[in-house]
């Protein structure tokens, strides 16, 4: 029994959600861990990004999402609209906004909190059962890192944690 | 410490979403499997379908549903309504067709953008504690496998995944 | 490599959502396993509540949530409403109501249904790496364990579990 680990880094578009497909680099670090049988851990740490499984929709919307993406945003957008201005949502107050200029962050970079609240919805992760050294994906099943924050390009982290033998 | 696999067939009813209760079959694959302590994943491989983990409503709806997996049917017909015909949702778009109908789906099959949608806001799975050899489902929780494809009756393999000693 | 197990014990106020930090504790848990590489599970065995990752949102709402806490309980309160009596949902039903006086509920303590349908939207627990004996929050991360159940006070259990090496 072995624990593997190994990260993958994606650069975001900002101005809309954005979805990074990593099912062939997760498979690449999968089959070099050499398990065989265990659990794949594939992990945001991002507080506005999410881990997804679904199907490639093929087609693309004039956005650059295919149209299940564009659909899940489309979605989003009526139940959690993006935050355009302050005073949309309590988030970001006077205090995060203070302590968000500390760390680097503007103002307008604030204005992530519909994909703080997308991305505790989605869920920070998937565990994806290996079973004789592959992924259980299905025929149809891609992994998706999902970053909801529009407000500005970033550079993110996906975490992918292997556990077993 | 080791790992153990099994697989559970269930098939879906279409025509609504579908609700397998799935927990003396998980338990009995725990007990079998001698793991102690240790991580019971409970994975969906399919696209439209999700796991989740809630009481037992006992009251059932005229669709066969208990109350309580009618309200969440319900919930979900108002933020993601059940795609009845193409256009509703962006998919499933004309290259999604195509590629669905080599896969030996037609087009009516291809209708189940919410069952894609639904699924990646539950989550494809939920890992539960092996305590003692018994799963962490407290007094009164009961693992569902939830089938949100409405458009025909599927066969469909609920994954599990113990690691543990 | 091994199992650690341990439980955080909580009490929510009842009225609103509530939110616990178990950052802390869940960090001291992780500490004192001595594991430097695998998985943490962080765990509700309570059919109304979730564990979520999200920022320190700081600022502080008039009941008590930070901002961003607040915010998510308007999205829950807008696409599945805290439920104020009975006929609102499906569930509790009558057989449902007649079970949980057996168990001690009495019937306002059954109008919990949002919490049931929150929670399993939620997810029931979170999967986080740890990496080098810390786990992979990131810089902002925070771990919560949230109790939807307005009914009243109510003792909660949050479940760790560790496995790696």
């Amino acid at each position: 029994m072995k624990t593997v680990r190994d990260t993958i880094k994606v650069t975001s578009t900002g101005g809309r959600p954005t979805f990074h497909t990593v099912t062939d680099q997760v498979k690449d670090i999968v089959r070099k861990s050499g398990v065989k049988s265990g659990i794949c851990v594939v992990f945001s740490r991002h507080t506005t990004c999410a881990v997804m499984i679904d199907e490639d929709s093929f087609d693309k919307a004039y956005t650059g999402l295919t149209y299940l993406q564009q659909d899940l945003a489309d979605v989003f957008e009526k139940i959690i609209p993006t935050c355009r201005k302050e005073g949309q949502y309590m988030h970001p107050g006077p205090e995060l906004t203070v302590y968000a200029a500390k760390h680097g962050e503007d103002k307008p970079g604030t204005l992530n909190t519909d994909a703080h609240l997308r991305s505790s919805i989605m869920g920070r992760s998937e565990s994806i059962p290996i079973i004789d050294g592959n992924m259980e994906l299905g025929e149809f099943g891609h992994i998706y890192f999902v970053d909801f924050d529009h407000t500005r390009a970033r550079d993110r982290q996906v975490t992918v944690q292997i556990i077993g033998e």
